[in-house]
């Protein structure tokens, strides 16, 4: 099929080219002159072929609503906007509406597959109506991985593939927070003296046997102790949007959130509430002064 | 090799076998005298050529205690015991040095595997000096998977192959505590159409592909909301050992934590806590019995 | 002072009344006639000398966006509007806007106190222009409690106050959590025989001396395991809000989510996430049917 | 009453002065000569008239251990022993049982207090027999708080007295967590613009007031951020002890666990486990270093 594919940086890049693997013809578009096919979003348009299919894959928020929105005075009735991005769920919904008001469809796309795709296939999750998702299954097919799973159509509304991508990163954080604590309490100790070895040794035939895992395992081959890395993690924002969406709807999920709080903890120098522990804790106990006589000494009482 | 297998339950039967079609003579004894190989474990050692080597797959703490124990009055300088049961990694040090008071060595290995471990082979961490590890190192590579991982000399001290597995079995409590309030979520909105095809999904091409997360789409695959099961869930020692030596070690672990606290709610019939919580809120509120008139009606202020 | 109070539920009727103690006219109006004072919005309106001041004291969200939105329609240029509700702080913005384009002035007011507040006065925390908050003063002065506290001006922008009071109820959220979790272990064991004369106890001379400890002792001279009440609570919105402010603002939160949380498990009949749970240990262990041999058994190995 | 006491550090030496300003006769003894009333533990009991009544407030474990046992040589039938100090529950019935073998009887005893003890009591959660608190009443009168609370034998087993003050230990970690994290977010936004004010505001009226808050608004009016404090907290082995023994019984203790893991993490310089959440990004997206295109950019599919 012929696609247009707006916003060409290193994820998007990698996929306009799994999709021209595919036999696809995309004309990609990006401000940067140096990678895209064309010189402006007006003639990536005008080079599709009627009904005319746009994957949209630059950063949520401002610049897709801005994009998805230039794409709606461009495009017409029967046309197709896919966002691809890591939108938020709930702004797919006013995507969809603002184009369906211009007879243009919409379709969301969480994708999954980062540096690994452009070789092993995209994870893709979509959100829309049939006729629409069905307009650019062709470019889905190329860009899911081989075999039976790595897409599926999740629901018919505005906004569903967008929520299922997000819970899989919701997921990922604390399978990912999983494997961190383990990793920590085995280095803590004195019992196992091959840690990496250890982890080498779950991948086969043992209940936690992930890619994660494998990740983790090629990760200590280089580093046995992690030395050369600071515990600091970011966190996009669909960790977030998980338990917020979570305490929407009442679902508890405190091994999602702890994981969540982790990366936030992990950013600070100091931790705020931290200081506030020690604040009261000197005014009950004098705890940051108290030296003691050695032994016959003393037991204080009242310390927490 | 010839080994002996103390307890043949479901694990150690299936063990037996899995060795046997390794080309091993193996002498099982169970008190159950329909799996028993020999009518004592007297019989058992004395079937044994030496140095005996004695693998002891009982239920962990005074069962296996007691049989180490026997195992201590029955063999002799240069044999070997193997703690394959899912002993506390502190029972190990008191069996290792009980044993070699008599000049008996001691292995001890965590196993992974269940009932596929028949045919996949088992996950096996072992600890102990690199001379007995050697003893019965034939028997573990009949045991463990094809292939270069699902074995590992953990450490040297007694104890390092259970405190491998114990830690294995906290990150798998956090693993499918993570899918499992992912699933909850996803079920709880009616944004995703299709659950289980959305698992099945990220199968391929995603972060979080598992084997944990294959069985759970074959556990949706029968039963789609789960309708049939209870959420109710056991737990083994070796989730709360984690904990407890994560505490012992001041390694923060809110997430294992959090898995573990869940299934201790998950099988309290009302909790005591959300009690206290009740009893409070009534003393502030009248909560319990707050009937307000319909609208332009109350803004309650204190209410938490 | 003349003021106007609108919503005469259980909490706005103690106010009128601490109000009319502290020697304020108060023009009571709600929707039921037999606690309203007059027999509209209107009328209450017209009965306030100018400048007029209106407090209003409905449930937080469309019913106090509809009072606020009438009341903007009734008052003019040096009026004021305070929302003394549950408003979520994102609300006063809007509220604040929609009032200032007809130059009616307004102060939000977060309220504690519940039924505790008519003899003990209530809580008070605002926000607002320093100009605004001074023409309510005398009105908080009378329904604060007696002494210095009890009072706050926290911030110039609308929602300060009830962002303030929101915070409070996250922190009482995690208060009553941490008692209510200290409870549970004191019952769950068997050295301590008397736990309410323990709680009681703590009343003087200890760390965690509170008002919400006295309310808890109250409740358990009552009823001393409190057998009579069922482990459910409801959550107000504001608890909802402090988590996903923290989430909006990278404060890790542990503690209050987890409190959050508690409240949502103890409103499920039963776990959908420990379902899941359930299903995997299905799959790979057998767990719902184990029936093993009594000893001499068996040690099954993968379990989690 | 007649008394000795061992250990005259800073709590013990404010102790002493407690009960001898409530009219006890007090020798005291400690290894520094400086403070100790005598020359010797044997000096010390010599002075003593039948029954010998000795309170221990030395450091919990060996120092405890080792005191009870030179005092069970020197006690005997009809004498006491109380240990006043921070000693594990699990201690108790040891020492109980060393002594009960010499005729001498054992009473334990948690006490809260810190600096304020001497002025305004201390708290006091006791066990033991009957009998046995009985002949040690006087000096509980006179240190616990006047009033009605402050002192509760709370069961008759050795142990249950710091059992409770182990449990008082936990649910002040998480209630000084509860406002620490209160702090943090308030102190995080923009909206207060007086947070000291806000929580002194919180000591009148409020669900929340309570004495930890009295400290914090101290604290706050000489450190109006904290600036002053690094967020660094040490625990007491209480906390850990009451999340384990949660644990040993199976409750749920998800808010007092988080607060206990928080302190551990305040005492990292970096977190072990978040550089493994570093390592397994760096392996699946090149987290670390991605630097992409200003606008029209890049949408990163896979991260987490």
């Amino acid at each position: 099929m012929d696609i247009g594919l707006v916003g060409l940086g290193k994820m998007g890049n990698n996929m306009r080219q799994r999709l021209r693997n595919g036999g696809h013809t995309v004309v990609g578009y990006d401000r940067n002159p140096d990678v895209s096919d064309v010189d402006s979003l007006q003639a990536m348009v005008a080079a599709l072929p009627s009904p005319k299919v746009v994957w949209v894959m630059v950063p949520a928020g401002d610049p897709t609503r801005q994009t998805v929105a230039e794409l709606g005075d461009l495009l017409g009735e029967g046309d197709l906007v896919v966002d691809g991005g890591n939108s938020k769920y709930t702004d797919d919904e006013a995507n969809a509406e603002l184009l369906s008001a211009k007879g243009v469809g919409f379709v969301d796309c969480g994708v999954s597959g980062g540096v690994w795709g452009l070789d092993n296939g995209y994870a893709l999750m979509c959100g829309g109506p049939d006729a629409e998702v069905a307009k650019v299954q062709p470019a889905f097919d190329a860009l899911k991985p081989e075999g039976e799973s790595g897409f599926v159509h999740a629901g018919k509304k505005a906004g569903a593939g967008h929520f299922a991508k997000m819970v899989h990163n919701g997921i990922e954080y604390a399978m990912m927070q999983a494997y961190a604590e383990g990793w920590e309490l085995l280095e803590a100790t004195d019992l196992v003296d091959d840690v990496p070895a250890t982890f080498d040794s779950w991948r086969s035939g043992t209940v936690i046997r992930s890619w994660l895992l494998d990740l983790l395992v090629n990760a200590l081959e280089d580093d046995t102790h992690l030395e050369k890395l600071s515990g600091y993690a970011d966190d996009s924002g669909e960790g977030r949007w998980t338990v917020q969406a979570a305490i929407d709807h009442a679902v508890p999920m405190n091994v999602i959130a702890a994981s969540l709080f982790a990366r936030f903890t992990s950013r600070q120098e100091d931790s705020p509430a931290m200081k506030a522990i020690a604040a009261m804790r000197n005014q009950f106990g004098g705890h940051a002064v108290h030296t003691e006589p050695p032994a016959g000494g003393d037991a204080h009482g009242s310390l927490g």
